[in-house]
């Protein structure tokens, strides 16, 4: 064995511990020949020598030309065969291999080794001249496509062209002179386009075909799909030299892709296709729809077994589902990849599950396993089982969850219309590559063709997208832009819904459901329980959203936003009347009306939450925000000016005379939060008294509430001792008035940095700390989100001035800072000082972490992200030990 | 000698130590007394005993008032007289005395202890019945208002009454039994208004007088006095129980005040006023027009010498000028007060630069003994010499300084017009304590009575207000709201000019100059220049602000806003066609405009600067501020639809869709700053083309120029990463074009909270930093300027939410902290990162003390405060040490 060149591993030097050098292929055909599996053999070019590649002018060094070569000597004593032999030639494939899986993105180069004379041999070897010729035409238009760049309709072309001239209807009813023909025309193709001869000498196709794999590394779609997953482009592929197996060898041969459990449901039974008499690429390019893996049983049944044995090695070696690519030659099996299976949210969930139960994964690692996206994912919407659909066409169930949009038939018109706000369903024969810009843009991906590991499925499951493929009854007219199934004609821009859990086709937007949790789903949220440190709380304003939240697991609400309750249609006029009141008997007017409304919401709240706390935070926005716009109401006011209405001129002016009174230059550091509460007694006042009727009200039928007033905006102590003297004097005396002695906690929103700096002084009064992230990220950035988003913050995130949108994930530098300094010294004056962060950022997982790290004792989030909070929060702490 | 009460002191106990505890009156008595000055014995209770009195429900404890019995009996075997006495009874005055001296806030009583029958006995000692009886009634009138809360035109009024009855045309015109009988009324009065007979028994009346005064603490006018001079109200005062002098004991008798230099011009020579055959609160009262000093040398000469020696001892003992107060008893020279005098600015600046060349001081007492808003007093305008004026009447020079504003006749009408945003001069007889809100209103003071000493004086000098006295030339119609002088009728609401430096009186708004700065003032700036640790930079934007910053001694610009260049008139149409130009060409077109423009602002600045530093801020308001504002065009718009005036309202509709377009919700937080450099490109390297244009030709004339570039607004070091390339690349292509190799910096202004969380990141890329503590405070307290001081801001000072407007003083506990640890963690990593500050806090004293406390480099500020922070920042460092 070699050891010349450390740029370059044989499989038998490979394992799983090289993959950063050797590429997930690689690494994978290392470690499969290690266990005794078989593998054809071949060698690995590292990751290492992709960026030598890229340093050396996009060239290989001399040196490794030197390796290839003495690699390729041991290959040859392996395989007893020789490379550009005229009797027995060794052929390679030439395989990208990245760390990170990018299914179909870099390029592949099969039959390499062939040339006129090395064809004959082969011929001879195989005893099959026209398989021989097929092979060679095979390689000469890949070698053409990928290294020297011709466009591959120029050879589709020459293919359609000769069998036009011989009447052929397929491939297969070319001869093999037909064949021969085609090699010669493909010959002229290459040297008409690229003004070379098909190089005939193997080392120099060897040598050029790695530098074209490498070189794919940064074409187009590998960089839109290494953006679209955050996967670092100076990684670099590795390429993979094996010996060639034929699957095309007749129908002894075949080639299929087997997932050793479903990928879609997690159910553990072996899963894939497989096509026989065919090449690997068939597969996965989707051109013809293969067989269920289950058929392999009857038709080649000791290869069936042998599968079946090998696919069962491998899992319980890699202790995780695996995704194995493999070729049958002459009845022989042969594994070319093996690698972890990408699956659906729903199976990652049960796959977690049941490994722990069948005891091939501890509880922490199955947690791990499972990532908050999916559990997200599960929460989806599904179609509405109570609605009748009308289902025009099915199709194979790729990729589930419903999803509804309005019908494109290209990537870049489902990019354009998707971001002017458009939800779209892309409709396609079949994705490539190429389409995958198309696919992020849209809700789900509707393809006639391509089976359960085609492009289209394996890139919508990854991304959570509703994905139906297959679904041969729709004929697309791409020229009418519309497409047929039955005697339904469906135009461009029409509502389609999928449901790719189904496969069912439906005309129109079709009525969701709300999901429900899983058996598995359930075990792994409450393992995440278990393990977890930190408590997970929601936000909520309304009973049916409280609710929701119990269902969920909530500990808690821990931010219930009282002005959502002012917003109600039939409210807003008190709301109003209450802002304009000129009087205090008008004031006190409509703050009797709200009173009782509010405290109908409250008690639902307290009710849904079944004595868990409730964090109620007191009125917050600018109170323009509940009358009309001032530029509408001048527009209004100057109108009626050249009118004859002077009634209602009169009271339109008033109306604008107060609105522009009430107008602020930035609302966002105004007149709001505990700055109304403290300029306008009444408001809070109310709000108090509806809180502790409703909680006195239930506590009377026996119920339990745990009532916690959160005072907003505070940024000085003195806000606070001012307002908890009110608050206090106006539940105290309601309480007293009950004869009960309810315990309440009165603390803050801690959302402006100076509150975070005086945080030791706000402790000493507060009860509880909650950090509202969102106001907190502006007033750190100093970015109003409303204003910064659409005019420099999606370019400071694209440019990467930013790392992340901080209004989605929490800046540990900044924010985050403020957020740890402040626990920590609110702490210090008083331990038993309740800390949680009720901003957006209490849904995101990598938020959570920070939170976790920052000795947080819960988030708060919206009740649908509370079980990916309560698994993000428990693989914090797993994370953390 | 007793010690058994030590809520009380007598003077031979007392000692200016003592000063928090017997207050400032009874702490120099007890110095005088100890010096073995003239000065009548007596005792202080203590400033504690007066919160043992507001604790114990407003009275004196038992132990108090047998406290007092005790020091009585004392006092009683100093005098050789008895309390009460038939023959020789001891009279007293009972004054306040706080810590802090508050001239004529609160209440005295003289001449207590007199009744039915010492009356009798003190006629037949002083062998003076009328005198005697004279000093009866003014004791039951003053009992009857300080302790009986009787209102003192009740006993006016019966004074007057009968003076009409027995057609006396003065006071001095009614007979002893006139007085007899006007002691008899009194009494009436008394028993009529407040229920009781006036009170027989010398200790009651000590022990309720001595409450009275105590209570006096917290009237009205001393609350809004301690309010505006921001003294604790917990301090409380002492009472001082003093032997009675008398200074209307006919003409060898007399009352005054005397400073030992000019409170007025800082001059070393005695300074002040007397009346003789009259007692201190006709002086101080200004009823009568008093005497200047020095003609006491020669009506009483033995005396004048004797009060030279005593104000010579005083002044040599405090090493500070004194006020005293002293009565000459038949030829017998009294002490009853002395304190440090208060001062007009400029004596402050020049009595502390003469008594460091006297020897008295040394230079850093110096620098402590003037404030920093003496310097800023100075710098107040004066009326321009070279006006020709009409004066129309003149009136005592009581506080220099000119101001011009809207006669008014009374101090509610001062504060009412003034809350309107007007400027004002109240315009009176005389002030009394109880105008004190109007004369904080006023620009300036005027008043037809009273002497440099008076009410209005005092007050005017002690807030650097214009005041002129005793013009007795005016005549008020308080009636018709009118004054009338010689053939000049000014009416309320009119235009009026006043000089306190000369006392003269104009008519109309009479232009004002700029002032220049004495020489003793350059001495104390120089000192002051010499023990400074801070530099201190001025904001500047143009080239006559620059050159009055130079000669105010700056050390560089720290500011220089770029956007107020936009702002001229003749720019704004340009800046506009910039902002709405539609393609580059058109934008191109306008900086090409804009860039020389700006050249000659820089040449201008640099030019004036000499060679020190130039920090220039690259533009940062958001680009909307340079366009119209919306409702007005949304107005414009509406009534153009209604006319035929089609051109025109389609130019306004585009107008107003940009408008719209740019208008932001929250501009503070908006598209602004370093975040318009980075989206638009152009701009910020037309004016680093400006800058480095100008500089490049001044250096080429042979002229130094030191430029530092200012980035707005930077949140997040990548912004400063990729500005400051941009910078450069513009900045050294000029350099190398002209051949020059010029040193520059580029930093930028820290204002926003993430900024100085990640202080470090930023300090790794950027030469300096500079504070923007304006938008700083508006993000880190999330106010907005604009919005909050009207809204709430004011109320959370007054209610003392906040202890000061942030705004004006540094937050230390939330900016401040933010500040500091900015520049801390910014030194970590860039030890030879230049910090400094360049909001309006940079002149601000308090916060200038911050800065010094944090390190800083230097501090910016307006050219006028530059000599302010000179002083302000040796005084810091000095109280450091």
């Amino acid at each position: 064995m070699s050891a010349k060149n450390k740029d370059i591993y044989s499989f038998e030097e490979g394992s799983l511990d090289l993959k950063p050098l050797l590429g997930g292929k690689g690494a994978s055909l290392g470690e499969m020949t290690t266990l005794g599996l078989p593998v054809p053999p071949g060698m690995t070019v590292t990751t290492e020598a992709c960026n030598l590649y890229y340093e050396n002018n996009e060239k290989l060094t001399e040196e490794l030309k030197e390796g290839i070569k003495e690699y390729l000597i041991e290959l040859e004593e392996k395989t007893g065969k020789n490379f550009g032999d005229n009797d027995s030639p060794l052929l390679l494939s030439i395989r990208s291999g990245a760390t990170i899986s990018m299914p179909g993105m870099m390029d592949t180069i099969l039959n390499l080794g062939l040339n006129d004379q090395a064809v004959e041999g082969f011929a001879k070897e195989t005893n099959d001249e026209r398989f021989a010729y097929d092979c060679y035409r095979r390689f000469i238009q890949m070698f053409g496509n990928v290294v020297l760049k011709i466009e591959g309709y120029k050879f589709g072309r020459g293919l359609d062209e000769l069998k036009e001239e011989v009447g052929a209807e397929n491939d297969l009813a070319l001869t093999t002179e037909d064949l021969k023909e085609l090699v010669s025309r493909y010959k002229e193709i290459i040297k008409d386009e690229a003004g070379i001869d098909f190089p005939q000498d193997p080392m120099e196709q060897l040598i050029t075909a790695v530098e074209a794999v490498f070189g794919s590394w940064n074409n187009k779609r590998a960089i839109i799909y290494r953006d679209a997953h955050e996967i670092d482009h100076s990684l670099g592929t590795a390429v993979n030299i094996q010996t060639m197996v034929f699957g095309n060898m007749g129908d002894g041969s075949g080639t299929g892709v087997v997932f050793t459990r479903n990928p879609s449901t997690g159910e553990n039974k072996l899963y894939g296709e497989y096509l026989l008499n065919a090449q690997g690429e068939d597969v996965v390019a989707g051109i013809r729809t293969p067989q269920s893996i289950q058929t392999l049983k009857e038709q080649l049944p000791e290869v069936f077994d042998q599968l079946v044995e090998v696919t069962e090695t491998l899992e319980e070696h890699y202790k995780d589902m695996q995704d194995i690519e493999f070729t049958i030659e002459n009845g022989q099996l042969y594994l070319l990849q093996t690698r972890t299976g990408k699956r659906t949210a729903k199976a990652a969930i049960k796959i977690a599950a049941d490994m722990v139960a069948e005891g091939l994964i501890e509880i922490d690692e199955a947690l791990l396993r499972v990532e908050p996206k999916h559990i997200e994912k599960v929460l989806h919407r599904q179609i509405d089982p109570e609605v009748e659909t009308e289902v025009i066409a099915k199709g194979l169930p790729a990729s589930p969850g419903a999803a509804s949009g309005e019908v494109v038939f290209s990537a870049d018109e489902a990019e354009e219309l998707k971001e002017k706000g458009k939800n779209v369903l892309l409709v396609s024969l079949e994705t490539t590559p190429e389409d995958i810009h198309g696919v992020i843009a849209a809700e789900g991906v509707l393809t006639t063709r391509g089976g359960m590991t085609s492009h289209a499925a394996v890139v919508a499951r990854g991304m959570g997208k509703s994905c139906v493929c297959g679904c041969e009854g729709i004929n697309i007219d791409f020229e009418v832009e519309e497409f047929v199934v039955g005697d339904t004609t469906v135009k461009k821009g029409d509502n389609l819904t999928i449901n790719g859990g189904t496969g069912e086709v439906m005309v129109g937007s079709v009525k969701m459901t709300e999901p429900k949790l899983s058996e598995e789903c359930q075990q792994i949220l409450n393992w995440a329980d278990e393990y977890r440190d930190l408590g997970v709380r929601a936000n909520a304003d309304n009973g049916p959203d409280a609710q929701k939240a119990y269902e969920f697991g909530t500990e808690g609400i821990g931010l219930c936003r009282t002005e959502h309750m002012f917003m109600a249609p039939d409210r807003v006029p008190i709301v109003q009347k209450l802002i304009l009141s000129e009087s205090d008997a008008e004031k006190e007017e409509a703050l009797t009306k709200l009173e009782p409304m509010q405290r109908q919401d409250f008690e639902e709240i307290f009710t849904a939450l079944k004595g868990k706390p409730v964090t109620v935070r007191l009125l917050d926005p600018p109170l323009h925000e509940f009358l009309p716009d001032l530029t509408e109401l001048v527009k209004e006011v100057t109108e009626l000016q050249q009118s004859d209405a002077n009634e209602e001129l009169k009271e339109k002016q008033e109306l604008l005379r107060k609105v522009k009174d009430m107008n602020e230059s930035n609302p966002m550091l105004g007149f709001r939060g505990c700055r109304l509460g403290i300029m306008i007694p009444e408001i809070y006042e109310m709000q108090v008294s509806a809180i502790f009727k409703a909680a006195i009200k239930l506590v009377k039928e026996g119920k339990e509430v745990e009532p916690e007033i959160m005072l907003p905006l505070i940024t000085h102590v003195n806000e606070f001792k001012t307002l908890r003297t009110r608050v206090e004097k106006v539940a105290d005396q309601l309480l007293e008035e009950a004869g009960l002695d309810l315990e309440y906690k009165i603390g803050t929103m801690i959302e402006l940095p100076r509150a975070c700096m005086t945080a030791d002084q706000i402790a000493e009064e507060a009860d509880f700390f909650s950090f509202g992230t969102n106001d907190l990220t502006q007033t750190t950035f100093g970015f109003s989100r409303d204003d910064a988003e659409s005019k420099f913050l999606h370019y400071y995130v694209e440019k990467e001035l930013l790392p992340e949108n901080p209004f989605i994930s929490l800046d540990a530098d900044g924010v985050g800072r403020l957020v740890n300094l402040a626990t920590d010294s609110g702490r210090e004056v008083n331990p038993d000082l309740k800390v949680g962060i009720c901003g957006e950022h209490g849904g995101e997982p990598k938020s959570i972490a920070l939170c976790h790290e920052y000795g947080l004792n819960y988030v708060s989030c919206s009740p649908y992200r509370v079980p990916v909070a309560r698994l993000a929060a428990a693989q914090a702490k797993i994370k953390s030990e």
